[in-house]
């Protein structure tokens, strides 16, 4: 592993990550992330309806004004374990609660792993309490915790902002985790946002959720939903600057950069693709027909394959349940003009697929002629090695 | 190739397959079947928005009680081919016609193959006359047009069905293509039903959707949907049989059998997946989550590696849209019940795993406590070989 660099740490914030022997491969698997003072937190999650006991936790206390930690676990997604499954959330708060001498409803929690397995509760009370005895400020500590959450993921997913804002420095450490819900284990996305600026929990809650609509929400891998999907930002105020603008373009930024952090380490892949549709009638049609193109796996099969086959591209926006006619249709794949105005252009097939081949980063635009809404998309290509991580393996 | 089995012939039908030269490989690829007298006509089609040119053709004729012929290419879709593209259906139509001494909106036409190419109207043509030539009512001109309509199919799909009504004799005989919208040609799904009854066009459109709904529209292999997919019924009431309820017992027993056909040989398929959702307030919802769980590249890498990951089966069923808790909901797995009521039961994962391995046939099964619709879907799993021939192409 390279030596991690240092961080712009905002201020009042302390991390530990420890082995709390949850993963079966004995790596980091606990994480405390904590403010030494109440801080405004807001959350976006799965819309799953099976979600896991951490998604319902965490549901139930947000937005809210004095939160002080998050208790994170990898190794187990503590999902579909019913009422068991909500115990040991709650009693996952209340250790950490009493440690750090605050209230359970201070806690937030996530978890990401394995399906349906109870948490083992003895190795996760002994480690928070491990973590808790030795949180730090310093850039180690997170650098740990990105790492501690990871599962499936191939490296850690960290942004790091800092601005002046008003005469005030604010800054913002945002971890990701995500690689596919791949197997053998079921993985998820994770996404944990810390900034010293000081915002209201309300309007943190709406800055949060209009950032992961153009982010966390416009992307896929493979397409399945997590059960366990979840995004917080808990913002402490210790820097005293207090501009929820300036914080709604920080949030954006780095909601933005982690999510396209996921598809680019998706399973397998070897190909990052970005789509962007514009030219729609309203953002859920252009969000509708990129989600299509991206869950295509004849898509995804041709990118990976180096292939221009645009006809799979155009097919799938038209069946993404929005009204067009072909002719208010046009596409572009790596810049080089494929089918406009509902027809096929003429082009070098094999210059194409030398292009395709030879660049990772794949960008498909499709234009429509209906509005002006325009949406932006990432995912990845579908590759044998994806099948191979997610069938090859027997319980 | 094994010697084909005689079939039961409709009265009054004549069929003809050709080499047209339209297929790269200089295979079958032109297909004619006719009907000696007007029949009663119906359709049901993609609802892609990017539709074929053959599909605008048929649906503007139908529902028709005068339909004379169908006439199918395979190697080309001519689909994304613009205005040309529906110059060249209008033209086979009147080709065929001219031929068979009809009016061209007499003449249904089909095409499957790769997208976004012109149809080479002269071969096309040429086709057509060798095969109107050669029209003739035995097993082996229908078994020879079974294999002219394949595509990436690895095997014909033929139904055969006979019913005495009411003292009369109804024969129906159904051909259908289709292994995925696979490459490195895109491919579709085409279906044609001919019988002898007698009935009229609007009640066979009727009964023909119903049947459809329950089969064509209740199977995917990787859930990208085809700008081709048509399947067409033609009655030409030459067994005197006027016997509506029994005529859609047949179609729909037709439908469904050469239904899952499709997936089992789906491409790389090594298991034919068969998911039963019960329980749920509607059609609509039931089916809704079948095709969650269907499309999922998790569920489908899962049983092609013979793992019992029952999660990510819930978790599927979980974004489907449907609104449902956790503990309305209940799964077995080839019988072994392994999720009541929202929570995990304890099974034998090692035998489980060999079960799944051992068959070919496995058997999802949903229950919800909502209602009492249901619906029975088919798909087949994800394998590294669907994206090997997917992928290792290039143009």
């Amino acid at each position: 592993m390279s030596e991690p660099t240092d961080l712009h740490l905002p201020l009042g914030f302390r991390a530990a990550a420890v082995k709390a022997g949850i993963k079966p491969s004995g790596g980091l698997d606990l994480t405390v992330l904590a403010s030494d003072r109440d801080g405004s937190a807001a959350g976006t999650f799965t819309t799953n309806r099976v979600a896991a006991a951490p998604v319902h936790w965490d549901r139930a206390l947000l937005p809210s004004g004095s939160i002080r930690a998050i208790v994170i676990n990898s190794g187990n997604a503590n999902a579909a374990t019913g009422q068991a499954g909500l115990d040991d959330a709650r009693a996952t708060a209340e250790g950490a609660a009493k440690l750090l001498g605050c209230r359970p409803d201070q806690i937030l929690v996530a978890s990401t792993g394995v399906i349906g397995h109870p948490l083992p509760m003895p190795k996760v009370e002994a480690g928070v309490a491990s973590a808790v005895g030795k949180l730090a400020a310093g850039s180690e500590a997170f650098h740990e915790a990105s790492r501690a959450i990871m599962t499936t993921d191939t490296k850690p997913k960290v942004v790091n902002l800092r601005r002046e804002v008003g005469g005030k420095v604010v800054t913002l450490l945002g971890l990701a985790k995500g690689a596919a819900m791949i197997g053998p284990n079921m993985a998820t996305m994770l996404g944990f946002l810390l900034t010293d600026a000081k915002v209201e929990p309300e309007a943190l809650r709406a800055m949060l959720k209009s950032a992961v609509d153009d982010s966390f929400n416009c992307i896929s891998v493979e397409g399945h939903m997590s059960t366990n999907d979840t995004v917080l930002a808990l913002a402490n105020g210790a820097s005293g600057s207090e501009d929820d603008e300036a914080l709604a373009g920080m949030v954006r930024e780095a909601c933005i950069t982690l999510a396209r952090m996921i598809p680019d380490d998706g399973e397998g892949a070897t190909h990052l693709v970005t789509i962007d549709v514009e030219g729609a009638k309203s953002t859920q049609d252009a969000r509708a027909i990129a989600k299509a193109v991206a869950d295509s796996p004849l898509v995804k099969t041709a990118i990976h394959g180096a292939d221009p086959n645009w006809g799979r591209i155009v097919s799938a926006a038209g069946y993404a349940g929005v009204a067009f006619e072909e002719a208010e249709l046009s596409l572009w794949l790596n810049e080089i003009p494929l089918y406009r105005d509902g027809a096929p252009l003429p082009f070098d097939d094999a210059a194409a697929s030398a292009n395709l081949r030879e660049n990772r980063d794949t960008h498909v635009r499709l234009v429509l002629t209906q509005g002006s809404a325009s949406t932006r998309f990432w995912t990845c290509d579908l590759t044998a090695e994806y099948v191979r991580l997610n069938a090859d393996y027997t319980t």
